[in-house]
């Protein structure tokens, strides 16, 4: 047994410690394509704190790289092994310890995941907004770790807005308590949003303190559909400049609808080159989705579809959710994550349709419009090697295109391994020399996820 | 003249220094009572970001320290001169850059009074939301150094939620440029929420994107009489518990009624132990403040007065507006800042009576209640050396009561020099020891307004 696992057995059971290759290879990787990954020395299941303190103090004193994480749902390679690391999995510690609605507040542990959260919420006439993708698997401090966002951010935000205090063990095993449990407080630097993004790389969270909010209304949708996606970005900016606030405004363009209707039978119409799903769960959503209809009638939209009730909603929601699946079954596929200022999304749609060409590739896009946020997914066999690289390079265009717009590398999935060359370039020298000395600050050794972000 | 004065002169036009005691000496001091300020060797109003970088640069060659200021409204002393200091005033650099309603967000320089902004969002359909009860004298600059917050915070959040991207000179004089212009974004550490709050101890704002939300509709609002402040918080439980978001939820005590009716001849009822009030800007106000008068009732309310109109609710939230004007009549005031879980907050009025009285001092509570944040505002006559220590005590017993009930020091005025000592009670030998870390990353020289935070 090496020295490693025998000092991380003296504070764990022996159950939590998991040394057989063919286990922990199943661990290595998240959902990020592109990104490698080394092979773990250990990987180990705390249950508690204490446990996980036990483990930070332990590679520190052994200089050994420590990978948190969750349910292994990133798109960026952050939760990625690094070559003799331990992988240290949040999961066990998935309990939720407070729910509580005078203060609409939840007090969770990080392996909750985040659609159980959400129930427990519902289940006291409360919500917890961010809704990723993975929503039905991911755990809320894999989202804590990456900032994560979904549909929901048009109207609600993203992850960082609902974390009001952490519990944060750090590199050195000192278990670091920040924030608050009050709606505000402005005692000391904001370390709680620090660490939201952080991708384990300044310590490993271990508890949070989170807000809720009240249970909205069922959301009512209607769909629009247009011949040219500019048309559609034009409809967006409409909507956001009438002072309508929905809940969800989504974009498909004609790769993505012809997928979802061949994986789904959705029966969504073929010769679309723009698909806008926009919804409300306010008190009025009649009233806004018929001015929305209008305005999307004046941008050009071809066909405007209100959902006649829930059940009618629901579908067009569903055909949502299948955007990602469904442009898998077309290939394996890179999905980027370019949020751009709202008002250059048609410029972003147009310049991304003129990267595929250029590269040869189908890249489907699907954009949480409302938030200027694109998913170019790059689709490409990974079997070829020339279209390997050209999807590769691709998706690193999509990037440049996204930055040269005045936009950002990552909206909501993170840098991790996928995009810490595309990191430097859009922070500026400046901005990276202080990155790296905060890192320094937190992980003066350079055991936490080494590697990741920079 | 000195060196220093030639140095700033180097790179400031001659209008821009002030060297003169008589004009310095106004500048000395913030609004907050109990904190010293030392003599400042010089005053600049520089008005351009280079400017800014001139006096950052001069003040690290010659290691004197610099103090960001705006319009000095706040209360905590962050903005009080240190002895030697440049005094750094903002003022000038007052431009709205832009104002763009696509992407519903507007570029400021530091220096715009925070009412300005507002009413120039709001002629575009927009509003700023974070509305300090200075708004009309206080700058956006200093609303990010102290996190600022406001009234509407119960609905719409504070400062922090609004800044996407700043705009800092550093210790060194270098431009770092965080955060973006996209609704979305989590390109590495957030370095933004960092500076927000931090009281320019961090390094100097030249420049902020901040985001805007759509004109909301006139609130309306009613009053609610209780004669016992417990029964009151009870309503606001009640109210936050049935899922209601009020667009403001004040409560104030006995105290401040009786002073607000003697200064503003407004007619509030002098037995009152508390008076709410609860206003909506959504769809539907009158139905919402239907189901509030009803819980006010239920919670035993001794009276319930909507307001028939927008008129009448002005009138109403003018009365909360003229609290703290109402309560410095009576003597020197010190505003405490106090932010409680919400569920404590019957606790919290309980507990600070009970320091008035021990302390036999008048003390005046008014509280954003729906945010829990309370500011007890202590009456003492200055010329009076007994009664002064005893508002000292009583201004720190009402801190120390804060952190029993879970609650923060400060909720939205910021540490400043009033409550450094209190900070690291907040934070613990952990956390103050990563703070000052992160201080010393940013300001390795000590000069950014020295001895304030810590």
């Amino acid at each position: 047994m090496s020295e490693l696992t025998t000092r991380l057995l003296a504070g764990l059971p022996e159950s939590a410690v998991v040394v057989d290759p063919a286990v922990t290879a199943a661990y290595r990787q998240d959902m990020a394509g592109f990104c490698t990954s080394g092979e773990p020395a250990v990987l180990v299941f705390p249950s508690t704190v204490e446990q996980v303190q036990h483990v930070l103090r332990t590679a520190s004193g052994l200089r050994v790289p420590v990978v948190p994480q969750g349910a292994r749902t990133g798109l960026s390679g952050a939760a990625n092994a690094v070559a003799g690391c331990i992988l240290l999995s949040l999961v066990k510690m998935d309990r939720i310890l407070e729910l509580d609605p005078v203060n609409r507040l939840a007090v969770v542990e990080p392996g909750v995941v985040n659609a159980v959260l959400s129930r427990a919420a519902e289940e006291v006439g409360l919500s917890y907004p961010p809704d990723p993708s993975s929503w039905e698997s991911c755990t809320i401090g894999g989202n804590i770790g990456t900032g994560a966002g979904g549909l929901c951010c048009v109207k609600y935000g993203v992850t960082s807005e609902y974390v009001l205090g952490l519990d944060v063990v750090l590199a050195d095993g000192r278990l670091l308590r920040t924030g608050r449990r009050t709606a505000k407080g402005v005692a000391g630097y904001d370390l709680t949003r620090l660490f939201v993004g952080s991708e384990g790389t300044l310590g490993v969270v271990v508890g949070a303190v989170l807000a809720l909010r009240p249970k909205p209304a069922p959301q009512l949708a209607l769909a629009a559909e247009f011949a040219d996606p500019a048309a559609a970005c034009a409809a967006v900016n409409a909507v956001v400049e009438a002072g309508l606030t929905p809940s969800l405004m989504e974009l498909m363009d004609g790769v993505v609808v012809r997928a979802v209707n061949k994986l789904g039978r959705m029966g969504l119409p073929e010769s679309t080159r723009a698909l806008l799903l926009v919804a409300f769960d306010g008190a009025e959503p009649q009233r806004e989705l018929a001015a929305v209809a209008e305005l999307c009638r004046g941008a050009g939209a071809t066909e405007v579809v209100p959902a006649a009730d829930r059940a009618e909603s629901e579908l067009l929601l569903a055909a949502r959710r299948l955007a990602l699946p469904a442009l898998d079954t077309l290939g394996t596929t890179m999905v980027d994550d370019v949020a751009v200022p709202r008002s250059r999304l048609a410029d972003m749609l147009a310049g991304v349709a003129g990267i595929a060409e250029r590269c040869g590739l189908t890249i489907g896009v699907v954009s949480h419009a409302g938030d200027g946020n694109t998913h170019p997914v790059v689709v490409f066999d990974a079997d070829d090697a020339d279209q390997t690289a050209r999807a590769r390079e691709s998706f690193d265009e999509i990037m440049a295109l996204g930055l040269e717009l005045g936009g950002t590398i990552t909206g909501e999935h993170g840098v991790g391994l996928l995009k810490k060359e595309w990191l430097a370039r859009e922070l500026g020298p400046v901005g990276l020399d202080l990155q790296r000395q905060l890192k320094g600050v937190f992980d003066p050794l350079g055991i936490l996820n080494p590697g990741k972000l920079f």
